[in-house]
């Protein structure tokens, strides 16, 4: 049974680089990571700078920034409240970084079907932006300093419209010329975890097949014109990894435990990750029982979590808006 | 062609031509109409043939067809079907008198908000229309005969998205290469009896001002480059014309009763139909009293005349879908 | 036509005394009044002490405080705040000059049919109240101070349960035991200016026939055995309500401005309003015109509200929570 | 009777018995199964006999009924609707082997939390039911013969009405007095693969700790004083009953393809599936891993399933409703 072929495929560059650190031992070439924790809040820096970089990690080259918030799930208003505005200063610093400046117009896409709970992020984030576009268009000079001319769309999914969302994105974007473009999506995990707890932000945009849902078309700077800032969370697990992640974590317990793992999970304590995984999945999906899953709380976890992505987007993207009172702008 | 001293603004034909009618006591020149009545149903064709006949209604050029159902307001269902039955037998006709082919490509727009009950009929018919565009795309030899490639979009309004919904809608043209286009509009109407009760079909497309929100720019053939049917209902009217058709019907109930309505109604009586409405508008509307309004129960007739005119297109538009059995392909 | 018979049917003790008191000239015997303003909110409060004055105004003897605030439908979300607070303190006052202890154990309940937007008001205060009378019930001694035990319920109307609304009150009362009810409601109106800007607080139960929907048999102290505060907005009007107030309207502004009006209106000007309202809703009934309506930004205008009354007591039945800053407790 | 010992939970008597059948590997003595299929619809029934059955299973004595349809997640609206058929046929033979007459009043009660998608089915049920109690009571000569009286509630969850669902639906039956109650309730399942696939029909009521959510006081013939079924479809599973039953699979396969499984799970193999269940609930639980998650379309599989049962209800409980068409009747 040959399982080394298996790509470990996740959307986040945080898994990926755990994934690959943990079997190499060691630093990965043309990787650079830079990690700091606040409260519960731990934010994570990953530049992919190199080609050797890209491929070990199977991520494209660029920047990308992680929040994760373990307790995010608990109905924390105050932890929200914080989330929001660290996200608002890291995205701002971003967008600072990336050179994008002060006026330049910005579409908010939120991508995914608002029919189908954990899918529906992408749309949740863009019905609570401030936008502001309009204004600017018809009485610009109306317009109060400190905000910027922002829009929001929300195109659908293939399903649902028959059209891919990256040709709807692309008509919309040549006819309202936009100088960013910043994508929100709901992800797939490699770990229950972090279902509704992490959020991604990432410099290059959408690829095929990147996310839930149907979005084979790319939205990137070479199709669009224009810089594509992903933003991405974990919203759907497949029961393949939560079996997969629970083996691990049997194996990390009773190797402390009682040094006699071998014992208790026979082989699969000698397998690598991936082979683990892939071993899984080859009996689960054949019987239909590899399902992607959410939790439970689904509807709650998403609404609070778009909020704080909208009410950072509202503060990151309008100087007039104050970081430490950004869930105001949101309902 | 200058619209600009007509006095009543009404989004449909019939409206317009009832109201010229009345005024003149005569057949309006340029005017065709024709009229037909069937259990409850009944279809009023107008066709505007020069620019005479388009200046006397202020309506433009071009075919217009009202379905008129009083008792749709009544939860019939039985009628409901017959209804959806109608609208898909005369809109088929109507594609065939427009020479647009059976294989032609259809784009179907709700504008409008759906966030707004009363505003968020074209959405909703979104919702639920057969799209089948992304089959013929991504496996056309397995599509089966009978069916056509259509999408559906639902732009969002101004307020909402920062663009306006004519814009996003070039975009989406010009990317998905539809050969024609169907946009869906919630309409004010001149008469309460009309909400909800009444679909009008025309192959004028949407012109700046129509409808209730902010729509602004058009969708014309002139814009777009296609042919564009638009289907409006009307959803809301205003208190001013409440009050204007009211004293319309004193008028007449007095008249017949009495022959003393001028004692009653005083000069009300005596005025021509806009000049009263213009004084009822006089006296409401800086007292912030000139409401747009809407039945009561407008949660409810929305979703049933949006399920309607699903039903219809999807008949209409797919030979495979029979038009004795339209409801079964919607929600 | 003998029109005098006609009752004026209103809601809200504010419009029957209004109405009286026009009729009379002076003031009622039985009835005290008591107005005050403050930045765009107006707050009444109608005493009716004896049986002659409940029979002038056709109201139930006791206690209505009505909070006018023309400006709530403009979206202001400080107004919006003000409101609340000042709902707040209304309530807690009109809760001690009834002899309310400070932890008398509350039901509140949302009357009405949450799939109806106007008529979901009821339902959509509870779904955003603090609910604690199961913390009190399962963990007495870990309840902070400054909170008292409050329970909500939204039971339903008769269309959708089979059960009159006042019977399940009445069980779930017996079982559960409150000493104090809080009954939300939707009421019609008969000026559609309050629609959605006027709140009604009254002492006196829900009595057969009152508000929208089907609620026939009461929930009063002589039923329930405790007493019953009655909330009530109003949301919806007679388009022959609309018709009647605007032929007033017309009426003061030709008044003013021509002296002619009898000319201008005929007998309607002369006519009493109630027999005027008689003669509109003869013409308007038989021709099934007479709807309810509502405007359309309804959805909104309902959340709006729904928010304020529960922000409200919130803050009125927990000391603990600050009445300047009830809008925390809400969504 | 002492059920303390028992040490595997489930909802679903089917589960209980097979895992009990697994271990002894013979018939237990008290329960009496019957198993038949039909195009894709398996139907169990199982009874508990005696109180040597009951301890055997952990569950009541009683009639159970279950049907398990794996393909129901797969939109397949054929298959939907003879499944409401299967329903509706089991579900009045039930009635009838009970001995509930053709015009026993029925209150159907929906439990779990209206906000919380996988917790919403009951609810959504009581939404689509035909409710008729409401003639009978108001004008009994006219309605028509083949109907009974029925009544629905959803009473909420202790979170958001501050009072147990029990209390008040015991409020509700003390007033409006059936002759029968029919509960509705979302399940946790032993398996991911059962997830809105099955639906079980008891006649046991629904005891303290069933379901999910908060419904700690039963709904039982001894509390109510009339007949109780419960209808329950189990709607979520926690990750830990994934990981273990995945395991189980592992098991099989590895047993068949190569007979070392004891090399490859180590002695994961040996254990018996409750001892493994523990290990498993041992490593997950303290990391917070255990969540009980959902199906990512959870709201489709809900929203069809509640359909299924509303419809099988109306055609079960109203002679006048055919079991051939009970689509006709719901949303």
């Amino acid at each position: 049974m040959d399982l080394s072929m298996y790509a470990v495929r996740t959307d986040l560059a945080l898994e990926a680089r755990d994934s690959v650190s943990e079997e190499r031992g060691s630093a990965i070439p043309g990787v650079h990571s830079d990690v700091s924790e606040d409260e519960g809040i731990k934010v994570t820096k990953i530049d992919i700078l190199t080609p050797e970089g890209a491929a070990a990690l199977g991520k494209m080259p660029g920047k990308y920034i992680t929040l994760e918030v373990p307790e995010l799930r608990g109905k924390d208003s105050d932890l929200q409240d914080r989330v929001a505005t660290k996200f608002a200063q890291e995205f701002e610093r971003f967008l600072t970084e990336l050179g994008i400046s002060k006026m330049a117009k910005v579409l908010v896409v939120g991508l995914g079907n608002w029919n189908v709970t954990p899918d529906a992020l992408g749309p949740l984030v863009v019905e609570n932006l401030l936008v502001t576009r309009h204004f600017f268009e018809l009485m610009p000079d109306q317009v109060s300093p400190g905000y910027r001319p922002v829009s929001g769309v929300a195109p659908g999914v293939l399903g649902i419209t028959g059209i891919e969302s990256s040709e709807i994105v692309q008509g919309i974007v040549e006819k309202s010329k936009p100088d960013l473009l910043i994508a929100i999506d709901a992800l797939a995990s490699r770990a229950l975890e972090r279902v509704n707890t992490t959020i991604q932000i990432a410099d290059i945009g959408i690829h095929p097949g990147s996310g839930i849902g149907n979005k084979r078309k790319g939205l990137t700077k070479e199709i669009l014109g224009i810089p594509v800032i992903a933003i991405g969370v974990p919203t759907v697990v497949y029961a393949s990894t939560i079996v997969n992640n629970s083996i691990d974590m049997m194996k990390s317990h009773f190797g402390k435990s009682t040094n006699n793992q071998g014992k208790i999970l026979g082989m699969l304590d000698t397998l690598q990750e991936n082979e683990r995984l892939s071993l899984v999945k080859e009996v689960l999906e054949p019987l239909g029982h590899d399902l992607l899953v959410t939790p439970k709380e689904v509807d709650e976890f998403i609404e609070d979590i778009a909020n704080i992505i909208a009410s950072g987007l509202n503060a990151a993207l309008h100087e007039a808006i104050d970081v430490n009172n950004v869930a105001a702008y949101t309902h």
